[in-house]
């Protein structure tokens, strides 16, 4: 990362490899081609219209989207067949109504029966039907209903009875994967979250109800699938399209494969606590990983001998993983790179992404943000 | 927090009372003018251009700023007399040359003599002058140059010393006033970072340097002021204007002085894991704080049964404090008002603040971002 385009950005900086995003993208597109499986990227790491288009394939079609600015941000940018993958929130229920009578295809997520009700109360004009994917936990523990319980198959049926409303799918979320050390594990995480939603949806048959989808994910057990994932409809990662230094930890993929850097510079020499300070805070890197990483709270890159030991809202502190630090490798106002332990939360941070090509700045991403 | 004007706002949202913020402010703002020492608000917490006027008793002069990008929006809004409180970045010495040329008065801050190298190189035109503060550190322990080392006399003897760079200031954030319990503690770092600064500023004089400001800062030192500070030119805290809970920790203020909240819904009953789900996640709060409160990464009002356990990017997890969750309490739907551990930390995530006054939003306030 000593290339020539780093000397001329203001730091800090994120960066993104577009060419490492690009072969990410077309990994995991050839990937679930070859299963015979739709790729429905999640959106929510980047957030912007450029690296949808690659993890699209140009398609603009088949996404997901973590909160309903990103929908309306995305249907406005031509984008169509969107999935609000999160528990329909109450509030939101009427711009819901109007993005589905707008697009195509917009698809919300239900979890109980409540919302259900919500969607019977806002009837979509046009003649047309909510369609909605019920969230099923397979042992994630976040939302969704157990797999285990009667009362999702009742959901599911009940969806399915109601006039003006589709039950289009069954979602789940593989977040357990997170917990996984090495391919193993997450094949695990990865296969009993197939059997289990294969075998809801041969429930589902058995109650007559057919031409539902099944669609799990998670960047992990998508980056180490299983052969029985081909009998899924879809699959949805999102993370894969950056990487991080967790998912090269969890066993996703290896630090080359990671495309996203916060460029940082080195701004004091503190040698009487044997400290550096760079001007990477919290509001450049977030605080998630919790500085437990051997280097702190990112891997510093080319430089395993430092640590970002800690933050605050501008400043990093850097130290030595052991000894002296030799504070002339290190002079003030030259560059170093972190690699972020979690790429959602530190793309999070900034309102523009600096996106570059063989060692050039080629343009800037823009994301959205809100809900 | 039952205000009628919560029921319309799409959740999570960050909500600020202006009366408390108004209160905030005044109290500040009295205090120093009693003591006779100039307050000169930091804008870091907020960024918007509303909390600035009301900080600034609407004088539009006199601040402080963590980042160029804030010294950019304050300056484009009509402020002048902006401190740019940050070990001065090299890649920023040329939009810092922009400012002091265009403004009446923008301050550097330095702490080592490459930067004063840089400012050299870079001379003001219309024969203007750098306005340099020195950063010294009074055992906070980040920037600065130790009151104790012969060097820290040195480096202000050659700003002074130096043709187009003026010797402005003296300044020294007392962050370790950060680790205080109580009103006791607060004012023993209060009291040792002014004296340790008024030490330095006599050493200044006896070198035969005068006309030199001092300036400590601190949201709790400058809550809990010891009557020395009046010797001080100027205090610079920031967080005061918001507060949260890790200042009422701290003792700087009283959970009723808080003036922001993160309101979110509940999105989901698990009764089979105890815990409700709310649509405030990590994007919406930050990690700040790490989740070590009794109620984990914030206070619950009105709910003390209540505990916050984890994030994840747009999910909260709440479980009961101790016991079985009475689930009908809190219907899907239903709102709860989250009091942030950091405000700084929080406003940081929303691209949007909403402005209440006696039960009613009067208006939003946008934030700047970036650097």
């Amino acid at each position: 990362m000593a290339a020539e385009f780093t000397k001329d950005l203001c730091t800090p900086a994120f960066t993104v490899d577009v060419d490492t995003v690009k072969r990410n993208a077309r990994v995991m597109l050839e990937r679930f081609e070859k299963l015979g499986v739709q790729l429905r990227p999640h959106m929510k790491t980047h957030k912007t219209v450029e690296c949808a288009d690659i993890m699209t394939g140009g398609a603009r079609r088949c996404i997901v989207v973590s909160t309903l600015a990103e929908a309306s941000f995305y249907a406005d940018h031509g984008y169509d067949d969107i999935l609000y993958a999160y528990p329909l929130p109450f509030d939101k229920v009427e711009r819901c109504g109007q993005l589905a009578e707008r697009l195509a295809l917009f698809h919300v997520l239900v979890d109980n029966s409540a919302a259900l009700e919500e969607l019977k109360k806002r009837p979509l004009k046009q003649g047309k039907s909510w369609h909605v994917w019920m969230k099923l936990d397979c042992d994630n523990g976040r939302a969704g209903i157990p797999y285990s319980e009667p009362r999702a198959l009742q959901l599911a049926k009940d969806i399915a009875a109601t006039a003006g409303v589709n039950l289009t799918g069954v979602y789940a979320h593989c977040g357990n994967t997170y917990s996984c050390q090495g391919e193993e594990q997450i094949k695990a995480v990865a296969q009993e979250t197939t059997t289990l939603t294969l075998q809801f949806m041969e429930k589902l048959k058995a109650a007559g109800i057919e031409g539902v989808k099944s669609s799990i994910g998670s960047t992990p057990s998508c980056s180490q699938p299983v052969p029985d994932m081909a009998m899924l409809s879809e699959v949805h990662p999102g993370n894969y399209v950056f990487y991080d230094v967790q998912q090269s930890l969890i066993g996703s993929c290896s630090l080359t494969d990671v495309a996203v850097r916060v460029l940082t510079r080195v701004i004091g020499h503190y040698p009487h606590r044997n400290q550096l300070l760079v001007d990477c805070g919290w509001t450049a890197l977030s605080h998630d990983g919790g500085g437990k990483l051997p280097t702190g709270y990112a891997v510093i890159e080319g430089h395993p001998e430092l640590k970002l030991l800690a933050m605050t809202q501008e400043h990093g502190r850097i130290e030595a993983v052991s000894g002296k630090l030799d504070f002339s490798k290190y002079p003030i106002g030259s560059m170093l790179s972190l690699m972020p332990y979690h790429a959602c939360a530190t793309a999070m941070m900034h309102p523009v992404y600096y996106v570059h090509s063989h060692g050039k700045i080629v343009g800037t991403w823009t994301p959205t943000r809100g809900w």
